[in-house]
């Protein structure tokens, strides 16, 4: 059975001497935000997913959520490790302090949300759905709102959904037909059904809030006649307490593949009052608030699970003796040496590593322009900021979740034919991991939002946020004398990305299916790019520590930099070669020949 | 919940007009393989696994093998499935005839195994361990040993299994520790436990034979001490049928990722009687004789769950509406379009149709060289057959089942969310095919054994087996006209291919751990060239039919065989990069930094 440390060093790392964290408590709003606040923080976060979480994954895993009735219980322990969970202020970490919330910065909030998803996404996926039910409620609803539910999202005793797909609608959500009658008292009866919803139903909170899409009578057709509404199971009585039922039931819950622990439920609701959020019509709003949000979540997911099958797959290369070094034998005092000699072996263990460390610098990245977008004093250095979080979104769901699962399937195949037994735990991260490609846009939708949205937002605007500073960071460094090994391949990988990007720009105009048949490859490059633009700039600071005190944890660094550069980023060129290639012979074959 | 079709347009294609599959009936021995035969035995196989095996496959992974002290069942209907397939004659299709077999070309086998593997993996593998006993002692046993138990393992009444892991040991065979002792009357007596020891224990047939992996008391240490013997559940009476018990018992069995209803079983030998197989300490040859058929068998379960999830993935991106074509409305009388319209569909459809065809048509290759090695009159065809095959099975094991699993992800992708859900089958053809690249060697063995056995065996006499005959089609066909376009992606890769040969060849003389740091990525280049040659082939078979009354099937080759050069094939310049960078960035961490 592996175990799980959070990377606590590492994150250090990233926040306080890569990307200045303790500059956080500059912006206003923030001001708590100081390193001897922050540390702590990440070390109770620490404790908590590593000594309640994660005792509860296999066990959740193999006993699932179970329906009876309309009732969803989670698997034991899950109740009590909420409640710890609740009391810990974990639900509250990133929450608006008016509410009841602690305000943390994004850039610590990604932190221990990688630490949850790592010890255990299924139970992540509670809070992390009212978090996302909340931020559309911050957002867009009427105060009254806010001050009914904000304090129960924020305080864990009541949860949130997010109800959007319904049976024949998944990425067309302009095909919705759940209803919402406006009734006199300015509320509405939402009668529909959704289907994929994310703690829909359980036992660990007195309610459950679900932010529903839905259509009124004479809404226009498709998107654009799309509401959003907040429907609780129960509503809130004259003492803000869960009250009277209120006709929201779960019809049954899914048997996945994986995160089983997470109930994913059918949710009928049957005149079920709600409330408005945001303007009539303009629920895409409130929506993409949400979704924007989990979106970068998910991606985090694929780190966390990535991050914890590395630790499992690095124990066990440690312990496992077969065969011998091929360069000489390691360990004559043992019968054979282990598995980590090998190099084929090491190629698993350095990939994942190599991808991990580098999404939780991009990922911090991201989450720092995040914080600056909402909190910096000057507004054109919030709406750059924003402008390159709103480009990294598709990127960061994307390339994290299909990067965190090759990383799962890597850590399972070290342990040979024991990954494929589930009571080692390994399978389990490569199950949970397949969803975070698929929900909250499938990364296809992902690709496409990049290229179809992104990229021609604002004459390419958004692009320039990501092209600027690494076009500059390259003019600077390519020459450095240690630097340039590492800088000299992002410049070529970089190179290849501006001239995709100039391909798909102009390609995209006149014909937009030959763009649209070069968008997955487009986006990892992309992604590849960001990842070694990471590596360079993670080098820069290890560079000149390594003959410090933790000169060894510097070295690696620069190690797994080398790694990255020579045997990962490679791939550069055969995704710019299969999107330069465009898109007639994929399109090509009538649909009857398939 | 998918369907399943048998491919049977396609095998004919690879059989009859490929690889001149007609001419199977002129090896002595295969008089009978005629065309007239062949075809209704594969339309017989079509019909088994369609209509009895497939309709099991998603009960038995819900159900999965259940055991009870010591007895295992298997899901309900696979005892009478298994009834009917024996009766209907497959478990001998390819066996000696001299006991009761048919005799049939392992090119014929090849089209039926797929089948059998795309129906129900789980299922298969009963009679695919049987068949590896079988082999093994048709290879190594005495005629007395042969006449007792070849005759039931070909009908199927009894079963069989191959018992090489202990606990401490997988890859590294040498330090097993079962032991035989001998007895007087010439038979011996093994005691000691094996694990993941698929068929180990079961319902479906009357006895079950162990081949089974141990050393004798005074044998010399590791791999030069084992020997290999055979020893039934039952020991045959004087009738021949199963008698007496013989102590070999079935401890438990594994909870696995998948192949759920296929018992993978710890067994117990406890003094258990038993008789050499093949000559003293050098059991490695037969289990190696088992172990070559079922590396390529296992490439054929990557092809087979690769098919079976192509096919629903086709299916659903048929019916699901959602979104609107981004070149205009394709079906402005449907509320939406067929998902196959977009773009980043076609390409997970394209990606797996190119991989399987481009598999089906290598593997016919492959088998047909086996065919030959076997029963060609000219001893000097049979032994270059040989070469051929012992250079293909590791690229054959490993490519096709990491293509495989790359196809039964994307099928999985193609249904988003509902792809998740188990009852539609996507997600088991992916958890099912995970094993594949694990057991029978993992695919990083197989990409060692590539690189440190069959590359320089006999100063690379092997190899060339390949590179002489790619070598004269690209000189005769790289000026064509209408071959020209996909013979110079072709040529360009094998250069890479050429290359990367030259460099791993003269690294791997010095520095042995700096080839074997290129392995996986050598073996996927060289896989690709050989995809790349049989996409070459088969276009140049179907251009002159275009216009025929199936111009259609063969227009499809065409455009998909455009596909795979253009967007698949320029994987082989990032893996020639990865390459040729060498192991050093993989190797330098210290084991203590992970």
């Amino acid at each position: 059975m592996a175990t799980y440390k959070a990377p606590i060093r590492d994150m250090k790392f990233v926040l306080y001497e890569l990307l200045e964290g303790d500059k956080l408590c500059e912006l206003p709003g923030y001001e708590e935000a100081t390193r001897d606040l922050v540390e702590p923080i990440l070390e109770e976060a620490a404790k908590i997913t590593e000594e309640v979480l994660f005792p509860l994954n296999r066990s959740g895993d193999e006993e699932e959520c179970q329906w009876n009735e309309g009732k969803v219980s989670t698997p034991a322990g899950f109740k009590d490790a909420y409640t710890l969970f609740r009391e810990g202020g974990w639900t509250a970490i990133a929450c608006d302090p008016n509410y009841g919330g602690m305000g943390m910065p994004k850039m610590v909030n990604t932190m221990v949300e990688e630490m949850i998803c790592s010890a255990n996404l299924s139970f992540g996926m509670y809070p992390g759905l009212s978090f996302g039910a909340y931020t559309a409620m911050h957002g867009f609803a009427t105060d009254e709102l806010k001050d009914t539910y904000l304090p129960k999202l924020v305080d864990g005793t009541w949860s949130g959904t997010m109800c959007l797909t319904e049976p024949h609608c998944g990425t067309d959500l302009g095909l919705c037909r759940t209803k919402a009658d406006p009734q006199d008292d300015g509320s509405y009866l939402v009668t529909g059904t959704k289907i994929f919803i994310s703690a829909g139903e359980h036992d660990m909170t007195d309610n459950i809030i679900h932010l529903v899409l839905a259509r009124t009578p004479d809404a226009p057709k498709g998107i654009k006649g799309i509401s959003l509404f907040v429907v609780p199971k129960y509503l809130p009585d004259a003492d803000g307490e869960a009250g009277e039922f209120n006709n929201v039931s779960c019809g049954s819950i899914e048997h996945k593949m994986g995160i089983k622990a997470s109930a994913t439920c059918v949710m009928n609701f049957d005149n079920a009052k709600g409330w408005l959020v945001g303007t009539l019509n303009k629920g895409m709003q409130g929506m993409f608030a949400m979704m924007n949000q989990e979106r970068l979540a998910v991606g985090i997911q694929g780190l966390g699970l990535g991050e914890a099958s590395y630790q499992g797959a690095v124990e066990y290369a440690k312990e496992r003796l077969q065969g011998r070094s091929i360069s000489g034998v390691k360990h004559p005092d043992k019968p054979a040496d282990p598995i980590i000699v090998h190099p084929d072996v090491r190629r698993m263990l350095m990939t994942q590593r190599a991808y991990m460390e580098g999404c939780r610098a991009f990922g911090g990245w991201v989450s720092q322009q995040l914080d600056i977008s909402r909190k910096h004093p000057d507004a054109q250095r919030r709406e750059e900021a924003d402008e390159f979080v709103q480009l990294m979104t598709p990127i960061v769901k994307a390339l994290f979740t299909d990067l965190g699962y090759e990383a799962t399937n890597h850590g399972m195949q070290v342990f040979g034919g024991h990954g494929f037994i589930r009571e080692h735990g390994m399978e389990q991260y490569v199950r949970d991991c397949r969803i975070a490609q698929i929900y909250e846009g499938t990364n296809g939708i992902q690709a496409l939002d990049l290229i179809g949205r992104k990229m021609p937002d604002k004459a390419g605007r958004l692009l320039r946020r990501f092209f600027h500073p690494v076009q500059d960071y390259i003019e600077q460094n390519v020459m450095d004398d240690e630097l340039g090994e590492f800088v000299q391949p992002l410049a070529k990988a970089f190179g290849r990305l501006q001239q995709a990007t100039g391909q798909l720009a102009r390609v995209g105009m006149g014909k937009p299916e030959e763009a649209a048949a070069g968008a997955t490859e487009y986006l990892r490059l992309f992604g590849l790019v960001g990842l070694a633009y990471m590596w360079c700039r993670m080098v820069e600071v290890a560079k000149d520590k390594q003959d410090g005190d933790e000169g060894d944890f510097y070295r690696a660094k620069i190690t797994t930099a080398r790694f990255f550069m020579q045997k990962l980023l490679p791939q550069c060129s055969s995704l710019f070669s299969s999107i330069m290639a465009g898109g007639s012979s994929m399109m090509e074959l009538d649909e009857d020949l398939f």
